[in-house]
This record gives structure tokens, C-alpha cells and sequence, in this order.
């Protein structure tokens, strides 16, 4: 049993990880940690724990908070983590980081997409990148895992099969995603009201979207090319749920078939991804609440461009799911614990 | 290990015992049973269990059924069950009835408020009502539980502390009910399409609604009066989640928290039912997935009536959830085994 | 021609008023007061009105406002105008008060509900209530209109007749009321975010809501009697929409057909009214952009109660449209000029 | 003062077409065609028209209408107006059919893509395609239209400024749709209800959706090129609205500002387009119930790619506004006659 710490509790993504690590069979909560709610009752703040935690919030003091956990999850804005996270905290406890502080390697991309001057880019260096179905063998001996972003997460196993194989031509790679309203985070801004957004979409970040360096990496990484593509996201009326609908031209003769195996044979041995059978394509109820990606693809003959589709829920496999399961990988744990969630539908 | 099949597994209620049953340690589910959909997968009806189930659907013959399994959980259609339920299926398995076919005990009220003459009216003595908080002990030792109506269950726990003190005059009761869409079920109806129930409210049944006689049987029960009252339900524009509002006037003297103790008291053992601090409203995302029910009161001493609330999703404790619990007590499980859930948010 | 200024124009309400006053043949807007978007293109907040305002925001200098307008529409929080209101500006514009400021007659009960001291309680003498189907003749000799609130309006239309006839037992009036979340605001608060409304409903002020005594006054006035009544408003996950479903017992010996004729009577003049056929209840959709309240009523014998059923559009019929039927009673105009508006489904 | 009659007005095209007609100075409706509900009033079906139509329903003799009215609109399912149009009904009385049944000029093609033998073949080469925008001048002389799909009509005016002048390398282009639930009509479907939409996305149709051939058939003729792209639709949890975000690699070397300027130009005397300022994107709700396309534009330098975005709500400039535009200019009308509609924002 070990013990974990969340900074940012009170957030979307911080409380999904309450919901799981409380069914974690290995890990005990020991610090809700929340700047604007210090000393309120966490079950107050957020109502479905009630009678499940009794815990009040507490501040974000990192150094005390190393002291007293085995690992630390910080689901905490843009820029802050990178200025308060030390060597002598990384010694004492683990950290998967929610934020996207230390997932771009290349520090001139980050400071340039994110409009920030990184203060500890020596820690980007030792950090993880944490796509567990990717990195798995790294995470394991990780201190410091960059938990990736949700459009990534979605993104990446709904292209990888195709981009690894050289099979796609990833200069004409296209992305346009969709998310539900969660992944607009809980602060109070007009733009996210209930008003605002239902009855309502539109596109956001059209071409400057802090994901797209983040995507780029991971295909570059993986296709062994340098990958540059369109990402444009959109809000959707819905609370949770990620849709990826990409597109590329196919490099060479292949059949429908032949793409789809690809599929098939990457993620055979991956739990957490979910090959859709025939020309069924992934819809976000059917994953949502759970760790599951669902894809498919559909190759069209006329323009001789592979669609590809992935489902995914944010919070979870986008955020706090996919936390716990790097969390399981550097204790050593089975990496599905506390994850073998069933989707709730309807 | 018990084995359980399953009566209509391709409706939401249905489903949603495949959802609880696959993360319960006692129960391995033999029978998917859907008469549209025989032979077909079920996975491929419902996409949230790909690779989790890998079972395809089978008929509704309940002789051959009981012969397999241990418990049979029907969800069909009112007067359905009635038709087919034999003496010789009750002596080979358990059956947790999720109609309302054996849950009014007075034949001619059921018969007035249905429209349909009963078929097995002898069953209906055997039948135990399995609202497990009040009948416990019967549900134990039943072979034929009829669950409760998703709209009796938020009702009596929201009501019945109050009602079984006489502290409320009943006979000024009105309950004014609130349902997400799926408790009208999964039939092609264009009623409840999106876009007929969307950005739109509307009541229902209005003096009509089958729920009526059955609330009104619980309460007489608890009260020891015979109880005549209004229910008026609303078809909201969400997927999950029930929620009472329930007026009456009070008998004699009591203050706000006199009145609210009646609550701490009668549901402090109760691990399904969470009383809310101070004057928090309950609400229905904060119950979502779970078997919980929220309740809590406001005194008004204007009109000296109290205001009785209550959330609750409709498709787990107000139908599976309800119905795993009585399982779980009819075998002697652990009652919470399998229900542990916690709420989803957001 | 008349010159129209509305002081709160960015906010649900505001802007309503500019999308009806737009097709108003009498009125032409000539002052767009936003004191948070000051010197910002009004169809910049509101890109509804791209090429169809090409105003600025101006800040909220009532006097001056006077001098250039014939009507002031104040769309302000509560408590505001009766601050900054003089008789200088009511010898110069006439005004339709939006806010709660000059609603209730009883100074007390004003401070009581609303927890401010009223600051110009003189005019609270001469402000005429702007229900128009109740007040028609003094509105339209009225300076001071005070708009009457959204709940207060539709609950109104749907017991007025009963309540007039006294046929129904006032004290046991229990109006239970569901609303779309525009009526909330355009305030940026974490509860009217999303994810907090949508696939959620709650009750809220739970017998301390301010349109309480509002109801009340109203109903006293009609009925001859003092009453005192239950009232519950729920939040809906929906933009739009007011539904009320009311409860009281009869007075006396009334057939469904005598209770119903009530409604038929007192409305069969008026437009905005719609007393709906049968036993069809109101959709909160069937009036939805319109100025429409419909109502419908059903008798319950077995308990000898009656349900009052009404919906309106909150923001139309319970906001800006009513306060453009106010004006046009106020110059003379035809009451329905720029409100036969057809409500749009779906 | 014309009459009209409708065939199909009990869908969600035929009710909005009414509900534009009712406010339209030189129309009157004379005929409220709908098969399933003959003899029903028309009212009772769609409870927004209470008090406004109190016409029953008659059934779809065409040549009869045809004899009673000046102008036909068919809001019929695929391929059904096809077997009934005849030489004497156009005679007698113009059409505009909102089905796809003459949209498609090349009957290959549409049999192709529609998977049915087009039973009046001649009559394709009359219709003129009633995209108002493009095809004004043949509009007016025509008498038979085919009102554009809605999906094509967005990508149309997201695309064309560019694909007119040579700027973009159609070989390229992508467009990702998104539509709001109405799209999906009226039928009573599973996969069309409210728990199976709500809190969900989904693609369909993928590389197979019909409305392919029609926009390639547009953007073929404004380039001069035969052009050839994949379309993907998305089902969003709205009732109104479509987003179209279309990608291209840009021909030769044009700045933003050039790009845009294509879009003022051709728009600039263009009603019912609204270019967008700046860098906005497009909402549908700025859009909702209203005539107006709103378009902008972004280039991505890094990918030499333009995304082109379009709002528009799908039942009124995607079916029913656009069909009274057509209307319009087919009987010498104001064109904006009845449709100068302000978006309903919330």
C-alpha cells in the first residue's frame, strides 16, 4: 500500500483521480490538495464523495507534501509545476505531472507554443514522457513522468500503426478533433457557461493549439520523419469524450485490409485500445468513464486517403487514467489496476 | 460463483446489469438473452463492451434458462413475465423481476392502473418487493423479488423517515418527480428522439402515472395509513438521474432539525443512502453510476411545510443496481458486493 | 418612431430586447449600454448581430440617456436602479424596469426577501407592475414599469384563474418550477459552468427564493385573499424555458370541463395566451423564442386537487417580451407589434 | 399574394418552412401535406402552431395541389418525388423539392451515390440547382428547383471564394462536417434517440456519405476543375446547426490577408454570408434560426494549409430558408422577403 498526494484536487481531472485511486487496491489518498478550497471539506466541493472521503483540502506545499507520500500527482495550470519542482522532492517522492510541463523536449518549441520561459528545463531532460503503450519499459524506471495531454493521447493511437510503417505520407496529415467541455477545465470563464456552450460549436486554437508540438513529437518520434500537420480542435456539447478524425494520403498499394491489420497487430497485446470491428466507427459514449481508445479506419479508394478515428475519454485515458496507469508501471504494479472500468452508457 | 442470465439484456436497464455483474466477484453472467437481437454479438449492440463481452444473444425461453443459471434477472416489458413465470422455473433459480409485474399486491389495483388482467395473480403473494433498506430480511429468503420502480425508490427514501413517525400529514402529499430520458426505455418512439426531448421540459401521466399506486403501497405500509397522494413526473432533458421534490404539511411541532434527525437516524446504517449537511439540495450528478440516493429536507415554517428531496440514477439503484443488491442479499453476499461505485463527475 | 436605450444590453435579457427590438416597426435603438464592454463593438460579445448592429457599447449615464431616448429598458442586477434613478430622468423617458427593483409594494417585504434597504422607495408607489394581461390600462399611463419576473409571470397565467374564482384552496398552493439556465445570467460562476448543469438538475433557494413574495402579491391581489405558498425553482440543463407545475386543492365542486372553462374565459382575448386542448401538457418547446405562455390543467378526483400547468420562454415572455408588450402599451402602439414572433422547433 | 403547398410539412424541414411562411407578406399556405397524419390537425402534431394554424393535414396528391396552389415545396424522403413529378403539375405550379432527387446532374453518378434508378431523368436537366448565391439568374426563370443539401450548401460557401480563383490545390481538400441531430430527421429510430445522441460523437458515412457527389459537383463547376475530396459528417448532441472545417494546401504564394479578401469580395453584396472578422471563429449559435452562412478563414504558414470555416443552421439556410429564397426569386419577390430572421442567441 502506498501512499499518494494530488495537487489539484479540486479540478476535473484531480477529482477523476480521486474516483479511481479510491477503487486502487494499492494506494491510499493521504493529501487532497487544493490552494483555492484549504481547509474545506473536499466531499463539499465536490458532492458525489461525500460519505467516501472525509477529508479536508490542504495547500500545495511540495517539499511536505514529499515528506509524507510515495508519489505525488500535479494536475495543476500551465508554467507552475516547472517552478516549484525540485531535485530534493523528486528524491523523496514520484511524480506524474498532468500538465504539459515537461513534455516537450525541445524547450524553444515549448517556450515558443506556450509562450513561456521554462524555469527547470534540466528536469525535461530526466522526464518521461508517459504514453504507457509507447514508453512502457522508460516509465518503469521514471522518477518524474509527463503524463501526455488528452488530443495526444487520442491522436497518437489512432495514426501510430499507419505513421510507424511509413505507410501514410505525413506532409499531408491532417487532425481535426473534438472534445467535450471538461477539457475546458473548471474556471469560471463566460466562454464555458452552460449558455455558451449547448446548442453550440466552433473551432478554437485554429492552428495554434499548444497539442499540435506535442503531437508532432510523438509522430516524428515514431515515423522517424520530421512531422509537421494540421491540428484544429473543437467544442463540443457534451461533458466528457474525445474524438479524433484524422487524415492522410497512403504511401505505396494498400488495401483497406492490409491498413487495418496494422491495427489489428500493434494492438493485440494492448489492453487499453480497442480495434473496432468492420467499418463501425468509434463513438466517445462507448468508452466514456473507462481507460479505453477505441479506433477504426476507413480507406477511401477515390482519393487514395486513409481515414483514421479514435475515441476517447478525456479525463480518463486523457488525463487521470492514464496517470494511475503510469503510476502502476513505476511501482511496479499490474498496469491495469484500478482501471479495468466498464463504460457507463447511456 | 453463481451463473445469471438475464431477460432483456439489450435495454438500458439491461446493459446496465452486464455493466455491474462484469465487475462482480460472485457472479459470471451464462445468458444474454434479447429477443431482437438473437444470434447477433452483443458487443456489436452495445459498443461499450467490446472485448469484454464476447458473447452473442440468446432467446427468452426461461425453462431452458433456469436449467443453466442460478438467478435470472428479467427486464421486459410490463405483463410480460406474468405470462411465462412458472412454478417449475422458481424451483430451478432465483428470479429478480425488474417489471412491474409482481410489485402491487392488491390484484385489482394493479389491474385498474395497468390495464391488463394479471396472469399469474398467485405469484403476486410469494413475490417479496425488494426495496432491500425495508424488506431485508423477506429478500433473503424470497425465490421472486419484484424490484422497485425507479420513481418508489427516490420517492420512499426521500418520504418515509417522516411518514413512518406521522410527522407529515400525508394526505396534503404531493410529489413532483423529475426523470432523465432513459427511464422511458430504448424503443424506437418519436417522443423520445433527440430532438423532440432536447432544450425542451414537459410533464407527463399527469394523475395518471403507474408509479402512483406503488409509492402509495410502500407509504401506507411505513405509515400505517392508507396514503392517496399527487405525483407528477417530468421528462428531462439528460441521459441518467431521478429527482424527487415532495411536499406535505407537518403534523405537530417540529423544528428543521427534529425533523432532519428523523433522516440521521433511520438511514445511519444505510450504506446506500447519504443524508446531506446543512441545506445542500441534492443533485443528480452527484449520484451518477452509483447505487447511491441523496436525500435532505428544507422546513419551511412560513407555510409550516416541509420540502423533501431526493437524487438518484434511475438506471442503477432505481433498476440494476437495486437488482444486484437483492441478489446479493438472496445468496448472502456481501450486499455492497459489486456496488461500490463511485459517483462519476462530471 | 421611437428611440429605444437599453442600459445592460450584453447581458441574456439585453440582448433579447435588441433581437426583438430589431423588428420592431415604432422603435429604433439608439443607446447600447454594457458598462464591461464599453467602446467594444456590440455585435463582437454578440456575434448574432454581426452586420445587423454596427454599434458600440456605451456605459450607463441614465441623464443623459434620458435626453437622447424616449424609453429606457434597465436590464440591471438588483438593487442598481433604484440608486441611480430620479424623477428627473422619468420626466424625460418613460422606463421598463427588468430587475426586481419596483415589484413589490411593500417596502418591508421587499428588504426582507432581498436583504438590501431600498433606496428610492417613493417610486416604488408609483411603478405599475407591467404584467400586461392583469394591469393593461395603468401601464399604459405608467412612467415606471416594473417587468415582472419570470416565475411570477408564468405561475401567474397558470392559477390566476382558479385563484380569482376561488376555487381553489390558496393555502395549499405549491408551485413547483423548473428552469432553463439562461435565466441565471451571464455571470461567470462556477455553478452556471457546463459541466456543472448539463447532465445534472437540482432545486435551489429552496423556499427563500426572491420571486416568492412576488408570486404572492400577485396572487393576493387576484384571489382577495393573503397567500402564502410553497415555491421551488429547479435549474434545467437547457437554454431556454420555464415550466410550472402547480398544486392545489379545490374549493367546493368543480368537474374538470368547469375548472378548464376558467381558462378558456379569461383567455379567449388574449394573444399571448394559449390554453392548450385536452389533456396535452405544455412544452417549455412549443413556445420556445416566442412571446407564448400556454397552460393547460388537470383535475385529480381521487385526491380533489388540481394541477396548473403553464410554460413560457423565460427570456421572451418572461423578460424582453413582455417589457416590449409594456412599451407598446406605453406609446400606443398595437401590443403585439414585434412580438408575433412563431416559436421555433426544433 | 401567392398560395403555397407543402408535401412533407410534418417533418422538421416541412414544420420550419411554416413556421418562414406564416411571416412571409406574399404567401399563403394552402395545403399542409403530410401522409402519416391525414386528417390530424396540423397543430396538434407540431404544438408550436397552436393558435397560429388550424389547418388539418391532407395527404400528397400532387396533381390536385398542383391545381390549388402557385408554388410546391417537397420536403419528401430520397427518391419518392422523382416517381410522381409530371409535366402537368409544373404546368401548373413551380416546385422547389428539398429532397436530392434533381441535384445531381450526372445520372450515373446519382445512382451510384443513391443506390436507386432515377425514375425521371429528363427532368434533371430542368432543375436548376437553387444555390440563390451561385444560380440567381437561372432561379428566376426556373420551374422546378432543387434546394442544395445542407451540407453542401456550407462547404459551398467555406470553399468557393478560394476554389474560384485557382488558390487552392483541390486534390487536397478535406472537409470534416459537423451536424446537429435535426439532419437526421424525424424518424423514429434507435440510433437517433435522445440517451443514443446525448453526451456522444460520432463520424458516419465515412468516405460514402451522399451529399459528396453534390458538393464535388459545385466546387467542379466554380473551379473548372474536377475535383474529387473526402467528406466526413459528425453526429453532435445539438438539435440545430452545422460546422464545416475544411482544409487545402494554398497554390501559389497568398498572404492571409489575400485569402480573406477573396471572401469580401465575393461576399461583400451577399446578404445572407457574413464574413467573419479577424481571427473569430465560426459558432453555429450565431447562426440559430437564421438565414445567414457565417465564413472566416485561417493560413497556417507552417503547413502552406488553409482551414476554411462555415456556420449555418441546416434547417433554415440548409433547407426551409433556403427554399423560400428560392421562392423569392422565382416570383420576382424581395429575395430577403421573410427571411430577414435575427440569429436566437441563447
Amino acid at each position: 500500500m502506498i501512499k499518494a498526494g494530488i495537487i489539484g484536487a479540486t479540478g476535473y481531472a484531480g477529482q477523476e483521480l480521486v474516483r479511481l485511486l479510491l477503487a486502487h487496491k494499492e494506494v491510499e489518498i493521504a493529501w487532497y490538495g487544493s490552494r483555492s478550497y484549504v481547509d474545506r471539506k473536499f466531499a463539499s466541493v465536490f458532492g458525489n464523495f461525500v460519505k467516501l472521503v472525509d477529508d479536508v483540502c490542504k495547500g500545495d506545499d511540495l517539499e511536505k507534501l514529499a515528506d509524507e507520500v510515495d508519489v505525488i500527482f500535479t494536475a495543476t495550470p500551465q508554467g507552475y509545476l516547472q517552478g516549484i519542482l525540485t531535485e530534493s522532492v523528486l528524491e523523496k517522492a514520484k511524480v506524474v505531472d498532468l500538465s504539459a510541463d515537461y513534455r516537450i523536449k525541445d524547450v524553444a518549441t515549448y517556450e515558443k507554443w506556450y509562450g513561456i520561459e521554462h524555469k527547470s528545463p534540466k528536469l525535461i531532460e530526466e522526464a518521461v514522457y508517459g504514453l504507457c503503450e509507447l514508453n512502457r519499459e522508460e516509465i518503469k524506471k521514471a522518477r518524474l513522468v509527463a503524463n501526455p495531454g488528452c488530443y495526444p493521447t487520442c491522436s497518437t493511437f489512432s495514426i501510430a500503426p499507419l505513421a510507424k510503417r511509413g505507410w501514410i505520407d505525413t506532409d499531408t496529415l491532417v487532425i481535426d478533433a473534438k472534445s467535450g467541455t471538461s477539457g475546458a477545465g473548471r474556471g469560471a470563464k463566460v466562454q464555458n457557461l452552460y449558455c455558451e456552450v449547448n446548442e453550440n460549436i466552433k473551432a478554437y486554437a485554429v492552428a495554434t493549439h499548444r497539442h499540435t508540438p506535442e503531437i508532432e513529437q510523438t509522430l516524428s518520434g515514431i515515423s522517424g520523419k520530421n512531422v509537421m500537420l494540421n491540428f484544429t480542435p473543437h467544442l463540443i456539447p457534451m461533458n466528457r469524450g474525445i474524438l479524433i478524425t484524422a487524415y492522410a494520403n497512403v504511401v505505396g498499394s494498400h488495401s483497406e485490409k492490409e491498413l487495418k491489420d496494422a491495427y489489428y497487430e500493434d494492438y493485440k497485446d494492448e489492453y487499453f485500445v480497442r480495434v473496432l470491428d468492420g467499418a463501425t466507427p468509434p463513438e466517445t459514449k462507448w468508452v466514456e468513464g473507462s481507460n479505453f481508445t477505441d479506433v477504426n479506419i476507413k480507406y477511401d479508394e477515390r482519393t487514395n486517403r486513409v481515414i483514421m478515428m479514435g475515441a476517447m475519454d478525456n479525463i480518463t485515458k486523457g488525463a487521470a487514467g492514464q496517470a494511475v496507469q503510469n503510476m502502476n508501471l513505476m511501482f511496479g504494479f499490474d498496469e491495469a489496476e484500478g482501471l479495468r472500468l466498464v463504460p457507463m452508457v447511456p
